[in-house]
C-alpha cells in the first residue's frame, strides 16, 4: 500500500487492506481500475456528510448536490477517464421536504451533465444526518495512476488554488466569502476534459487535490518513489483568495483542500507552449509549480526558503 | 416510470426522474444497465443506516458489513449479472474503534468474495450515524429487467421466505430470534448464481424481494403490464419462522421484506424438473407460487380466498 502517504485516514485504509487480503483490489488510488475489454472501467465512491463536508447555511440544496457530485467526478478526471455517469445515494433526515431532495438531485444532475454523463441510479434512505454517497463510473483505454512520476518531470497544476479554502475560512470566521470564493466551494468544475487531454499528452502521473497540495504531493511522491520540490511562489492563486487575509494568499492556495484541481507530473519536454494548447483545447490553464527528482518526500520552497504546511485530513 | 408500483418512496423517485429528464437514465430498476461492448454493465447502490436498517444490539460489526453488502449484491442477482465487485463507503461515528471499521470491511469482503467478486474501493468519512453505502458492479450479456413477464408465465421464488422478518419481529418484541431466523437476517446469501442460471434458462422477468413479496409482485405486475395471482399456501416458509407465532407462518413469509430472494416469471413450459435442475446446479430451490395473466395488479389468494397484505416501505 505504498500508494498512500502518512495520515490517520490512510492508516485505517492500510488496516482494511490487510484484513481483506486478496478479497480486495488495490485500495487507495483515486479510482478502482477494472480491466474490461482491453481497457479499464474507472470507479470511485465519495461521501459528503452535512456538518463534516458542508453546512446547509452555506449552500442551497442544489449546490449540495452539485458539490458532492462534482467532487466525486474529480476522481474520474484524475485518471483521465471518459465519464459514463453517477449513482447517488441520499440519506434524508426528517426535516427535509420532498422538494429539497429533488433540488439535491437536480444539482447532482447538473454536475454530471456538465461533463457529459448521466445519473444512472441511486438510493433514498432515512437517516439522522443529510449525506450523499456518490459513485462515479468512467472508462479509459490507458491506466494512469499516481505511481509513474519520473526524475526530471515537471510538476503542474490545473486551474487556480485556494478558492474553496478561502470560502471555508470566511464562513468559519463568521464572514461572507467573496462571490468568487463561494462559487469555488459551491460549484467546483471537475477537470474531466483536462484530465483526458493530459493523459493523451503523455502525463506520467496524476491525482486530484482533494487533500490539499502538500498532502496530495506527498501521495504522489510516495506512490512514485520520487522526491517532489514545489516552489510555492509559482502557485496559481484563485481570485477568490483575499489579497489581505490572515495569511499570504499563496499559503491559502497551498494548504487549501477540495479545490478539485489536478496535480500532474509531465515529461520535462512539456512546456508553456503545450500548456497554451491545453488552455485552447480544454479551457483549463496549466501552471508549472515544481519538479520531480530522485529521492523521496516533498520539499516546499517559498522564494527559495523551506516552509512547512498543514495537510488536509478529513478524518482529523 | 411505469416500472415502479405505488408508494411514497417511489413517488419521490418519480419526482426526481421528472426534474432530471434526459440527464438521468431510467431510474427504479434493480440495477442501472449501461451498454458496453455489446453487453451491459450492471450497477446499483444501496445504503444501510444504523437504526433504520439494523441495530448494533442485533448484529456484530462483521455481520453489519456482510448484510449491507449482500443486500446490495442481491440487485446483481436480480438482473442475472456476473459480479465484478463492490465499493463500500462507510460513515463512521466517533464511538467506533478502528477495529470495528476493520470488522465491518471484513464482513463486506466475506459477502463479496462468497459470490466471486472483490472489494474494489471505498471511502471513509466521519458522521453521527453509522452507515454503509455499497455500490455493486457486474456485467451481463443480456438485459433482464422487470418488464418482460407474459400472460401464461409461472411465478416462482428462490429459497425460503420470512426468516429475516421473523428475526426482526422477535427483536422488536424483546425476544431472541431462533438461530435460523437470526442467520437469515445477519448473513443473507445473494442469489447471484441462481440469478445467472435463471437468465440462461429463459426467465422473462425478475427482481429481488427487498420490499416483500406483495410489494415486489406489484412492481413486477406494473412494469410488465400484467396481472399476477399468488397462492400464498404455496410459499416456501423459512425454517426460522416460528410455527406458532403471532401470525400464520405463511403470512410472515409473504409480508417479510429483505429476504433477498428472487421473484421470477418463467415460461409456462418451465416445470418442476427444471426447478430440480436449478437446485442441482446452483444449490438453490425454486418454488412455483403463482401465475401471470392479462390484466393488472396483484391478486393474493390463501387457499382460494382473497387476502390483503402489508407492503414493506423503508420510507414509511
Amino acid at each position: 500500500m505504498s500508494i498512500l502517504g502518512p495520515g490517520a485516514e490512510f492508516d485505517r485504509i492500510r488496516d482494511i487492506a490487510a484484513v481483506l487480503g486478496p478479497r480486495a483490489a488495490e485500495l487507495g488510488d483515486d479510482c478502482a481500475m477494472v480491466p474490461i475489454n482491453g481497457g479499464f472501467l474507472a470507479l470511485s465512491t465519495d461521501v459528503s456528510v452535512e456538518g463534516v463536508h458542508f453546512r446547509r447555511e452555506w449552500l442551497s440544496f442544489e449546490e449540495v448536490g452539485w458539490r458532492a457530485t462534482a467532487g466525486a467526478l474529480s476522481d474520474l478526471a484524475a485518471v483521465g477517464a471518459d465519464p459514463v455517469g453517477v449513482l447517488v445515494a441520499v440519506t434524508v433526515p426528517a426535516d427535509l421536504e420532498d422538494a429539497d431532495v429533488v433540488a439535491l438531485m437536480n444539482g447532482a444532475g447538473g454536475a454530471v451533465s456538465s461533463i457529459g454523463g448521466q445519473v444512472l441510479g441511486g438510493d433514498l434512505s432515512r437517516g439522522n444526518q443529510l449525506q450523499l454517497a456518490v459513485t462515479v463510473v468512467g472508462s479509459t483505454g490507458a491506466w494512469l495512476g499516481r505511481s509513474g512520476a519520473q526524475a526530471g518531470d515537471g510538476v503542474w497544476v490545473t486551474g487556480a488554488l485556494g478558492g474553496a479554502r478561502a470560502a471555508l475560512e470566511a464562513w468559519t470566521a463568521g464572514r461572507e466569502p467573496s462571490q468568487a470564493a463561494r462559487l469555488a466551494f459551491a460549484r467546483p468544475e471537475p477537470r474531466v476534459a483536462a484530465g483526458r487531454w493530459l493523459v493523451r499528452s503523455g502525463a506520467h502521473s496524476m491525482l486530484d487535490m482533494s487533500d490539499g497540495l502538500a498532502g496530495d504531493a506527498g501521495h504522489l511522491a510516495s506512490a512514485s518513489q520520487v522526491a517532489l520540490t514545489l516552489e510555492l511562489e509559482r502557485l496559481p492563486v484563485h481570485r477568490g483568495v483575499p489579497a489581505a487575509g490572515d495569511r499570504a494568499p499563496v499559503l491559502v492556495a497551498a494548504e487549501g483542500g477540495e479545490d478539485y484541481e489536478l496535480l500532474v507530473a509531465l515529461p520535462e519536454t512539456f512546456g508553456v507552449a503545450d500548456a497554451a494548447r491545453c488552455l485552447a483545447e480544454t479551457g483549463i490553464p496549466l501552471t508549472r509549480v515544481g519538479q520531480v527528482a530522485a529521492g523521496e518526500g516533498v520539499r516546499l520552497l517559498h522564494h527559495g526558503e523551506p516552509i512547512t504546511l498543514r495537510g488536509y485530513d478529513h478524518f482529523r
